[in-house]
C-alpha cells in the first residue's frame, strides 16, 4: 500500500493532537500546515496582553514539535480553499494534494457587524492581537504621564473590555491586577484613581456558561479589584476615542478590547452553518466529503439539547485525536467511532492567583481553583518542553509580581488633542 | 538651594550608569528620556538576531530600574534637538527644561552612502533590527522548503554578513551554529550544503582591534564552522537579491546583514565632528555649553595616539558615571575630574561556547575566554534582576541547544520568481 498523505490544517490543539495520533504510523505521511510557525497556547493569551507573560512563553515552534514525528512535515502558509473533488488544498497559490484532510482552523473575533469594532477595537485571538493590546496599554500610560489635560488623560487611562465570558473576565481581572500592582509602582507620576478598567456585558450576569454561584463569586472578586462592571449593557459603536452603549452612556476611551464573540474560520470550498462553523457527522467528517474531517472550534456537531459542542480546548483536543484515529481506522478497514465529549469542566482565572472551576458537580473557587487551573493547563501543554521548565518559566514572571515583561515593541499613537500641547513636560 | 534638574538622554549604558550616580542625591531631580521603554543589552543583540535568545531576555524595562531611584522619572520620547542657550531639550514637540543635560544616544548603522545598503540591507543596532533579521532567516528557510528552483532556493539560503569586526564575527559564528545545530534538526527537508553563511571583510584579516593571534584563531574557528570568509573584499552595492563586491563577484542572496560601521546619533543643536560624534573636554562637557555632557559612543575625546576612545560598553559606562559625578562636583563647588579610560579588554564570542578575550597582555581563547566573556557580561547587567535568574534564563535557552525561541513574529516575503510556481508542494 502506497503512503497515504494526511494534511492537517492548523497547528492549534486540533492539529497537534491529530499529528500525535498519526505519528509513527507506517504508511502515513503527514503535512501540518499553519500560517504561523508556532503553536499558540491560547488560554494564556490574555496574560501576554496584560504584560504578565511574554509571547515566547506561550508560543511553541511547530518544527521543534515535529522533530519526534518523523513522518510529519511542516508547511508554513495560509490556506485559501479546498477542492474536495480533486482532493487538493490550496496554500498560497500552490496545490497540496491529500488523501485525507483534517481542518482545525478555529475561530476569529466576531464583531457582529457593529460599526467601529473591527477598525478601532482590539480582538484577542492571536499573538499579534495580544502584543498590540499590551503595546497600547503601555503607550497609553506613557502618554498619560505627559498629558496635562485631565479629560484626555482619563480617556487614555480608561480600558474597556467588552464581553463577560471567560476571556473578558480573565482580561479584566488581569488588568485590575496590573493597575493595582504594576502601574502603582512603575508610574509614580500617575494618579491611579484616574485609571479605570470597565467590563461591559450584554446579559445581566457574567459567565453565562458557569453556575450562578461561581459567576457571583467572580463578580464580587472583580469589584473588589476595582473593576467596574456594566451589566445589561450593549455596545452599539466604537469610535477612535469612545465606546457608545445602547443605554446612551458613552465611555471616553482609547482602548477597547472586544472579546464578545467568535466566528468560525471556515475554509472556502466547504459549506458553513451556524456560527460559520462546519457541520460534520458524529465521526467528524463532512457528510458530502468523507475524506475531509473538521475538528475543534470550527466543528459544528450537536450533542445535547440541540446545542453544539462548546468551543473550548478539551473539545479541540479530543476531536483532533478522534479525527486522526478515525482516518487510521478507515485505512485499516475498521469501523469509525462517533465523538463522545468528555466534559473536562469549566474554568476561568480571576486576577493572578484566584479562579473559579466547575468539574461535574464539583465547584471550586479561590486559590484552590487556581491550582486546579494551573495543573490542568500544564497538562494541556503537549510536552513541547519539560513541563517543569515551562512552569518555572511562568512562575518567575508570575509570582514575583515583577511583571518585568513590560517591553513595548511598537509604540501606539493616540488621536492628537485638538489644540497642540506646548506646555513644558512636568513629570 | 532649589532642586537642580538633570536630564539624561538615552537609557543605554551611559544613561543607566549616570542615573545610578545621581540617585538619592538630595537637591537633584532626574528625568531619563528614551524613545523605547527599555534598556537594551546590546552585546547580546546578535543572539536575538539568530534566534538564540528572545527579545525580552535582553531588554529591561526602564521603569522597573527607576523604582529604586526615587528622584528619577522616565519620559518616553524621541529628542528632536537641544537649545543650549535656553537650556531646553525638545522631545516630540514639547520643551523639557534642564539645568544639566547628559547626552548618551550612541550610534546607528552607517551605510557609508553605498547604494542599496539602507534599503535592502539589515543593520543590527536595536531590537527591531534583531527581530527583523531573525524573522527573515526563519521566513527564508520556510520559503526554501517549498522552492523547487535550485538557484532561487540557494539564494534564499545564502546569508551574507558584511563587516569583520566583533559584531560581524559574532553574528557569522552564531549563524554557523544555527546551520549546524538547528537547521539540521528542524528542517529535514533542506539540504544543508545549500545553506551558506558568508562573512565579507574589507581588510585582509578579521578583528582589526584584536591581536593577530586572536584574529587568526577566530578565523580558523569560523572556517571550521563552515562560515565562508571573503577577506579583502569590499561591498559596492546591495540589491534585493544579491550583494555585489568590488572584485566583480556577485553573491545571490536575499539576506544581507550590515555590520560594517556605525555613525554617531548627534543631537541637533550640537556640532558634530568625526564620525558624527560630539567633541568634549576631558571632563566630558561640550566646550561652548558646559551644562551639556556627552558620554559613550557619541562622545569624541582623543586619548591615545590622537585616537578617540573605542566605542565599547566600558567606555559608555565609565563616561556615563563620570559625567554624572562631574555634575555633582560642580553643584558642590568641587573640581571636576578628567576621564581616565580603564581598559577592560576586548572580547568576541565564537559560536556558542568559545570566544577570544584580550585583557591587557593576557590573551585567552576557547571555552575559558567564553567563561570570562559571560562573567563580564553578567557583571555589566546593572542589577535589574537577580543576576542568577538572568543567568539561568539565558542558560536554558543557550545550553539546551534547543533554540526553542524560534517564533516568527512577522513573516518576510521575498521577490517573487519571474515565473509563478504552480507545481504541487513537495516536502
Amino acid at each position: 500500500m502506497a503512503n497515504k498523505h494526511v494534511v492537517v490544517l492548523g497547528a492549534g490543539f486540533v492539529g497537534l493532537h491529530a499529528v500525535r495520533e498519526l505519528a509513527r504510523e507506517p504508511g502515513v505521511q503527514v503535512t501540518l500546515v499553519d500560517r504561523n510557525n508556532y503553536h499558540l497556547f491560547q488560554p494564556l493569551l490574555y496574560q501576554v496582553a496584560t504584560a504578565g507573560l511574554e509571547a515566547p512563553q506561550i508560543a511553541f515552534p511547530v518544527r521543534a514539535f515535529l522533530r519526534r514525528h518523523k513522518n510529519a512535515r511542516f508547511l508554513l502558509g495560509s490556506a485559501e480553499g479546498v477542492d474536495p473533488q480533486a482532493k487538493i488544498l490550496w496554500v498560497e497559490g500552490r496545490p497540496v494534494a491529500y488523501d485525507y484532510l483534517i481542518v482545525g482552523t478555529g475561530t476569529r473575533t466576531n464583531d457582529f457587524g457593529l460599526p467601529g469594532v473591527a477598525r478601532y477595537g482590539y480582538g484577542l485571538k492571536d499573538l499579534d492581537d495580544a502584543m498590540k493590546i499590551r503595546d497600547r496599554i503601555l503607550s497609553a500610560c506613557e502618554e498619560a504621564v505627559r498629558t496635562p489635560d485631565p479629560a484626555r488623560r482619563k480617556a487614555l487611562l480608561t480600558f474597556v473590555v467588552v464581553g463577560g465570558g471567560p476571556t473578558g473576565v480573565e482580561l479584566a481581572g488581569a488588568l485590575g491586577e496590573v493597575r493595582r500592582h504594576v502601574v502603582s509602582r512603575d508610574y509614580p507620576d500617575l494618579d491611579l484613581s484616574e485609571l479605570r478598567v470597565i467590563l461591559v456585558e450584554n446579559s445581566h450576569r457574567l459567565l453565562e456558561t458557569f453556575a450562578p454561584s461561581s459567576a457571583q463569586y467572580a463578580q464580587r472578586f472583580l469589584e473588589k479589584l476595582g473593576v467596574e462592571l456594566m451589566l445589561g449593557e450593549r455596545v452599539v459603536e466604537v469610535s477612535p476615542d469612545a465606546v457608545r452603549l445602547q443605554s446612551g452612556l458613552t465611555l471616553p476611551s482609547f482602548t477597547v478590547v472586544w472579546s464578545a464573540g467568535v466566528t468560525g474560520q471556515a475554509l472556502p470550498g466547504l459549506t458553513a452553518t451556524k456560527g460559520n462553523r462546519i457541520a460534520t457527522t458524529p465521526e467528524l467528517y463532512v457528510p458530502d466529503h468523507p475524506s475531509i474531517y473538521v475538528a475543534g472550534d470550527l466543528n459544528y456537531l450537536e450533542y445535547r439539547d440541540g446545542r453544539p459542542h462548546p468551543q473550548v480546548a478539551p473539545t479541540a483536543m479530543q476531536q483532533g485525536a478522534l479525527a486522526a484515529r478515525n482516518i487510521l481506522r478507515e485505512l485499516y478497514g475498521q469501523e469509525k467511532r462517533p465523538f463522545q465529549y468528555k466534559e473536562k469542566g469549566n474554568m476561568a482565572t480571576l486576577g493572578r492567583s484566584h479562579a473559579i472551576a466547575e468539574i461535574g458537580n464539583l465547584k471550586m473557587r479561590g486559590f484552590l481553583a487556581w491550582g486546579a487551573w494551573l495543573a490542568v493547563h500544564l497538562y494541556y501543554l503537549i510536552g513541547f518542553r519539560n513541563r517543569m521548565m515551562v512552569l518555572s518559566n511562568w512562575a518567575y514572571s508570575y509570582f514575583t509580581y515583577d511583571y518585568a515583561v513590560r517591553i513595548m515593541h511598537n509604540r501606539h499613537s493616540f488621536p492628537a488633542p485638538l489644540e497642540p500641547v506646548e506646555e513644558p513636560v512636568q513629570l
